[in-house]
């Protein structure tokens, strides 16, 4: 049975949390969020290109990456308060295309193993407002979300049958 | 009449608000924030002496920072998202000194003109909890940001009255 993706926005917080079960170690999944030639493959929805523009994935460092569909390209960036192999990830988040700047969101990702050889991933999301979270859920994350752990998934398992395969 | 700090700390709400006028432009309150040979004078209760190990106040920049007192040192650290002159600065905010780390704050700062050559001082800060917040309440807070303003009050005067002495 596949994984699925649970995203929880209690009502009237500004937050938001997503987690997430894998079928490998969470050193794997900590990879994934740190490399960029992985991570450029997997975030987002499918039907968007990422283009990686700077990644520096350390503690003080910052990144910047765009999603482009059709012709339209949607910026973001951020830096990384702490990369902490395996267990978290905190960074901010900002998203290049709003009306205004400032809508910035604090990033906590934790890396967790669970038996079996499998992970779970928890994010967790903070925002400067419930009104920047509902329109970070209205502006369709979700199907994001699903679909860039559901590309992740993939790779995970491509990597386990060349791995067989040699 | 002296400034006053307000202080709004909701119930049951993961931020809190510092709202601070000072009797300068909003440049001076920013350059305040942003030179760190102005910034170690002002920030902080007045019985610690501050030092400034790493200083890199830019877009993608970070700091790091310590207090002291009769022996107990008190570390701060995080990174700039965004220092926009003299508009706003955004950035992260961790105490090395809790039991574990993770417990990060994302800040936000912003200065705006009043009339007469005055200006005000609106800072968001966002927490991961409830706890977090109302912890670092209690850890005395309030004195610290009402003693270092007081300071940074002290520092314009003196300012103001080199100015027309000369």
């Amino acid at each position: 049975m596949a994984n699925k993706t649970e995203i929880i926005a209690e009502p009237g917080k500004q937050e938001l949390y997503i987690i997430r079960e894998f079928e490998a170690p969470r050193e794997l999944i900590f990879k994934a969020h740190t490399d960029p030639e992985i991570y450029v493959k997997w975030v987002g929805p499918r039907d968007l290109t990422m283009t990686i523009e700077k990644w520096d994935c350390r503690d003080d460092g910052s990144y910047h990456f765009t999603h482009e569909r059709g012709g339209h390209k949607y910026a973001f960036f951020g830096v990384y308060h702490e990369v902490n192999s395996p267990d978290r990830i905190v960074g901010t988040f900002e998203f290049d295309g709003l009306p205004e700047r400032g809508h910035v969101i604090l990033g906590i990702t934790q890396f967790e193993d669970l038996p079996d050889g499998r992970s779970k991933l928890v994010h967790q999301s903070v925002f400067r407002s419930v009104a920047d979270r509902d329109g970070m859920i209205a502006s369709g994350m979700e199907r994001g979300v699903n679909e860039g752990y559901e590309k992740l998934d993939e790779i995970l398992a491509n990597s386990r049958s060349e791995a067989t395969a040699n």
